[in-house]
């Protein structure tokens, strides 16, 4: 018998790291929830750092999701800017590994290339296709629409995976 | 009367994460302890995350430090390096700021002026000038020492800062 498998896409940013929980029976996915964690910009750092790391942490404690998935930072050239994103991303892999959850990584292409299709689409083309995946899925932010993103890249890559080694066996 | 400090300084890397414990007492400073937390550059990145995290938090636990320092991070022009630094950096900062410590940051030439007295030097003139500093100092890998020298730093930076309300009372 298949079992239910629910999974916490996470879709980091020091300002604020969207999340989205999803469930996955056999070729079913559901919406459970989403959201974003936020810190406050006029706070220091270890501040901010300490905000997203208990605002994931109160996340995972009521979704309990059995596996993580976070989008692979696109590195981009403002040095600054990547070292920012580089820190909260740390405590967006930190969180889940913590709770004992295996966690995946996923490029922004391949995220696009399991939900649109094709590995380049913009933002509303990502948000439509998440809609259309799960017509009962509710996003406030972008940032919580790409969570759920990243989740249903880590189902579509946890089925293929099962598949290929079925195929094997 | 003029209560003892302990500070202690952290060199963030993702494969090797320096710690340097001082205490500091008006003007002297003392050794207390420093090593490094290192992770297992086979193991996933969440995994090593989780290393950084638990290493930390173990030496906090043990040498029980008032405050924290770490430095900022120098930000090079490879960005997938700049990415890995970034992670590291917000364990670094976050695993203090979770224990309820204040959390300093400084740049690489604020430490190199409190340390050797100008903002430029290479690592051997950091490492001597720790060892004149606290002739007691041990540290058996360049990130340590250059924890303690950021240790150093926070203490003589703490100092001024106290002298300066002083001047204003």
């Amino acid at each position: 018998m298949a079992e239910t498998i629910r999974i916490i896409g996470i879709d980091p940013g020091l300002r604020r790291t969207g999340w989205g929980v999803v469930e996955y029976l056999g070729n079913s996915l559901r919406f459970v929830a989403s959201g974003s964690v936020c810190s406050d910009d006029k706070a220091t750092l270890a501040s901010r750092l300490c905000q997203l790391h208990d605002g994931l942490s109160q996340v995972l404690h009521q979704a309990m999701p059995h596996e993580a998935a976070v989008e692979q930072t696109f590195v981009n050239k403002d040095a600054t800017a990547t070292l920012k994103l580089g820190q909260a991303r740390g405590i967006a892999m930190l969180v889940p590994a913590l709770a004992g959850l295996p966690v995946a990584e996923y490029a922004p292409n391949a995220v696009k290339k399991a939900v649109i299709g094709v590995g380049h689409g913009d933002k509303k083309q990502i948000h439509m296709m998440v809609k259309v995946l799960m017509p009962k899925a509710v996003f406030d932010t972008h940032d919580a629409a790409d969570a759920l993103a990243i989740a249903i890249c880590h189902a579509h890559h946890r089925q293929s995976v099962a598949y290929r080694l079925k195929q094997i066996a």
